[in-house]
């Protein structure tokens, strides 16, 4: 690897299986000895993960997409800056459970707020950050939230399967519009499946084999 | 009073007199039974004074400034959308300790950031809402010091008197720059002199007498 670390993003509906193989992904990089940073959105520093609370408190019912969206963009300027950026410095490779695709799907496509605005808001909030790969792993909303029916639903979580297609689609969109940086997995696949496919892809990027 | 109130917003730099004058103004609306409503930036809903703490916690020492323009913005659009403008549609008069012109000074003018961007933010988190009037209270930065030496300093408080010289410089170029809706005083003035013109201008504003 180079003196500039690798930036992957994994994007999905609720119950994508993120993380599983996120998880799966961080074992083989561990048996590698590879050096990397797991961090997640909203959250993944102090400041971020206090702006997690306030996004997702399922009583925050009056929350509106505005102030939806500005919190999102403060969690992750802070992220960006206190822990993606400085990890990359160092050569890491970094491994982020959603980014700013999750912000133009959700807040964009399902609140319906203006993507042009948010597309000014995310170079501002990010300082111009790009992820390198971005995995999306594909399931319909139905089956996905089969998966989850066992977990306390936060409040993006608990909002209508309408809401969550639109958050798919948009999701297929950009994947559509960025092929060179995204891969679509079928979430439906054995998880062992999806892994090879997203180890050799991570392999492919840092120079591995 | 015709069916939409009005909105006056108090702006200054620390220790200029804001909450002596506005609690002045208070008891005045209060012997004349007009109805108002006294709110606060940030905060002033309950979403919002939970951004307010992460905001001015004194220990938050690694907030970026762009992290911080974001958390304001988010703490004002939740606050516009449910304090203030209910308020406003049913008539009552609406009194602001800080709004967005603060941004303007304290993000824009001293932390440096873009006023362009800030503009355009600003329009997004207040759904084109603009104060009807702005009291600024104008004082010299290293006497609004001298008056909070007792409180303990919150984040922003701490910053350099540097720092807020630029605040008071922005404030006095935005009052410049909107003749008709600011009303810019000296905050060294006797406290009862300048709650007399405040007054004046208020009722002025809502055609008493």
């Amino acid at each position: 690897m180079d003196k500039t670390g690798r930036f992957i993003t994994f994007e999905g509906v609720e119950g994508s299986g993120k993380s599983t193989q996120i998880h799966m992904l961080i074992e083989a990089l561990q048996d590698r000895g590879i050096p990397f940073l797991h961090t997640r959105e909203p959250g993944g520093s102090p400041i971020s993960e206090k702006i997690r609370r306030l996004l997702l408190n399922a009583e925050h019912l009056e929350m509106t997409p505005e102030t939806e969206l500005l919190l999102y963009s403060a969690s992750r300027s802070q992220h960006t800056f206190q822990t993606i950026l400085p990890a990359l410095k160092a050569g890491k490779l970094v491994l982020c459970d959603r980014y700013y695709d999750s912000t133009f799907a959700y807040q964009g496509a399902a609140r319906n707020l203006d993507l042009n605005f948010i597309s000014e808001l995310t170079g501002f909030a990010t300082y111009g950050t790009v992820p390198d790969l971005t995995i999306l792993l594909d399931v319909p909303v139905s089956a996905g939230f089969k998966r989850i029916t066992n977990r306390k639903l936060d409040r993006l979580e608990q909002e209508s399967s309408a809401f969550h297609e639109k958050v798919r689609l948009e999701y297929l969109s950009i994947a559509n519009n960025n092929p060179l940086r995204y891969v679509v997995l079928n979430g439906l696949d054995q998880p062992s499946a999806i892994h090879e496919k997203i180890l050799s892809s991570v392999f492919e990027l840092i120079g591995e084999n």
